[in-house]
């Protein structure tokens, strides 16, 4: 496969991450750092250090895992470990591990003395279909998401499904939904394979269209003008579930849950609004509730996600914008919908699954 | 005086801030907030007040004063202020006050959200004509200077002789250096101009010429790969002498003070080395002389000297490399000087020193 070429760099897909090591070589790098977190040191560091021989030596920074560790504390500890290795401006960064060591390590390599180069080798599928381009970096602070951050482009990107091998179902399955949102607002063959394609063993090439498709969408949109706003299909109420579930439920939901139940709501919003039919409304409806874990809120909690939803940064002048489709594979956006008919979507979800459930 | 056009931006140059009101409402900002120091706050908001008419409205963030302020802990609680005061991507940070406020609003500022609008306004001579163009923003880590921060261009620049008038005499004639250095590296009439100045009073048009001065060469290297070094004359035996000052006398050097230090050294230099006449040189090291006051180090501290000057960020491959002027007026860069002739030139300042004191 082709590296995918991004706002300055390459997106490689390899197994044994091939290139990296005379990308090193041919930049001369005074130094290299590998941010881990302790379940990538002991589950992806084997493979960094088969592409990268003995002969060229670096130093480890350990955080520990979780978004609860994405945050200013943990990036300090990142920034003092670097000043105490002697990390000097030619210095290079590999932040290898899921979303949060990506966009943890990208924030703190990008304003570590002005900006040093990193590379991003992202370990999961949902950092390897979404966290893998964009340029965006970003740690939380007092729990509000990716609040400080930076725009930083990598040196380079290196996928290997091999990293997945060792990733939980649940966060397989959680990724995918990201793979499926690629399909569903721009490559309606894409969508189509998703349906029966087996979790566990995600083929390389669904990746890499995965990754085509977001980069193309940025690389048109390189400052989030507009076009941008299709990737958020799913994600303006999917975010609301998502925060909602974190402070409310012993075992809250991922990212990707949270945004498949988003998905099923705007496709309602989609079939009421933009003229999505109402056959592809039920199948995207099935293909979420056959692959996600049933989910169940009360309408009691509809006025604090529509709180949740106006406070998401995406929003401007409190309205709330959405992105949705015109069909499968067709996505416009600035859907302005009242809070009436986003209540009516949240229960079509309940309703939906209810009735899946049942059968 | 016209606004000089920096990397993307403008610096104007006015007395009552005339054109702020008009720039920002033809920008349709979300809302506005002010950073101050409590210095800044009491002497400089009044001049911002009095641009700005009631009907603006503006939060104000202040922040205590000084260089150990300047740091993750202060930059943590701006953050969260502006957090507090709901700030969207389409906010504006004004950033009102010395070098401090400026470097670290303009981090604040370019982190937040990843990335908002700011302004920089700076109060202090010092600021005016160093920390106005070039686009660093930055705050310290461990005692360790700048280390954290990011290459972000201000939207506008505002240079206001007005705020000067507050100022200690120390602050100002420690701020004169960097407009004495200007002259030295690329222009011999400021220079000759900056020996007969009164620096209770600085004429606005030398503030003008030293901007400019410093604006030609980071837009001819807007990337640091080798002209903007010459900004640095002075400064490699500078820092050193500061950074040792900083933790070993009760009342340390100034930045400014340190610095004209740094350029008599560094002018022997440039006499032993890069062709300055003996004339000159003499010239240079009196016209310091006869303005800053006399330091006194001892000859077993040069080896922390050195060692200072080996940790400096500036160097690379442990080579000390310095800017050296080739005559008043025209400097070059990448002069690489061994441990002893460093030594010399630290001799040279204590001996003309006591010479000057003597007489
Ligand atoms: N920058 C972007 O454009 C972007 C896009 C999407 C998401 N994100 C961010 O990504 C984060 C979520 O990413 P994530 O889901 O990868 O979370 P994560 O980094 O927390 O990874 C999930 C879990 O899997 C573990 N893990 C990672 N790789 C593994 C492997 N190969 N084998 C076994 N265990 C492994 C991690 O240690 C962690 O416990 C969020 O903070 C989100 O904001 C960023
Ligand atoms: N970004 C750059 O390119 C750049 C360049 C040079 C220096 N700097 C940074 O600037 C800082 C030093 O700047 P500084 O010398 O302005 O320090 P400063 O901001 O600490 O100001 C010095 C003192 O003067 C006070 N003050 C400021 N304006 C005043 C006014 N108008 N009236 C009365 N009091 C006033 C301040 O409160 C402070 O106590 C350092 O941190 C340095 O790293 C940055
Ligand atoms: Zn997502
Ligand atoms: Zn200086």
């Amino acid at each position: 496969m082709q590296p995918i070429q991004s706002l300055g760099y390459n997106v490689y897909f390899e197994e044994n991450l091939e290139s990296l090591l005379p990308f090193i070589e041919a930049r001369g790098y005074s130094q290299i750092l590998v941010l881990v977190d302790r379940n990538t040191n002991d589950n992806c560091l084997p493979v960094l250090q088969n592409a990268i021989p003995d002969l060229i030596h670096y130093d480890i920074i350990e955080v520990d895992p979780g978004e609860e560790n994405k945050n200013i504390d943990f990036c300090i500890g990142v920034w003092k470990t670097m000043l105490d290795f002697g990390a000097d401006r030619k210095a290079l960064m590999i932040n290898l591990g899921g979303g949060v060591v990506t966009d943890m390590g990208g924030f703190a390599a990008s304003t570590f003395k002005r900006g040093i180069d990193f590379i991003q080798i992202p370990t999961t599928l949902l950092s390897q279909v979404d966290a893998s381009v964009g340029g965006k970096t970003g740690i939380d602070l007092d729990n509000v998401k990716n609040i400080i951050g930076t725009f930083t482009q990598p040196q380079a990107v290196f996928i290997s499904t091999e990293f997945l091998k060792t990733l939980d179902e649940r966060q397989l399955v959680a990724g995918f939904a990201e793979i499926i949102k690629h399909g569903l607002i721009q490559d309606k063959d894409l969508y189509e394979t998703c349906k029966s394609v087996d979790i566990n063993n995600v083929p390389a090439d669904l990746i890499y269209k995965s990754v085509q498709i977001k980069n193309n969408v940025i690389t048109q949109d390189p400052t989030e003008k507009g076009l941008r706003k299709i990737l958020n299909f799913g994600h303006t109420i999917g975010h609301a579930i998502e925060g909602y579930s974190l402070y409310n439920d012993a075992n809250p939901l991922l990212h990707g849950e949270a945004i498949a139940i988003g998905m099923i709501c705007e496709a309602w919003m989609s079939y009421k609004f933009t003229g999505l039919s109402e056959e592809s409304l039920n199948d995207i409806t099935n293909t979420f509730l056959s692959k996600y874990p049933q989910y169940v809120y009360s309408a009691e909690f509809y006025d604090s996600f529509l709180e949740l939803m106006k406070n998401d940064k995406k929003n401007e002048d409190n309205k709330i914008g959405f992105a949705l489709l015109k069909e499968i594979g067709d996505c416009t956006y600035n859907v302005y919908i009242d809070e009436q008919d986003i209540k009516s979507a949240l229960d079509y979800y309940i309703e939906a699954a209810q009735l899946y459930y049942k059968l």
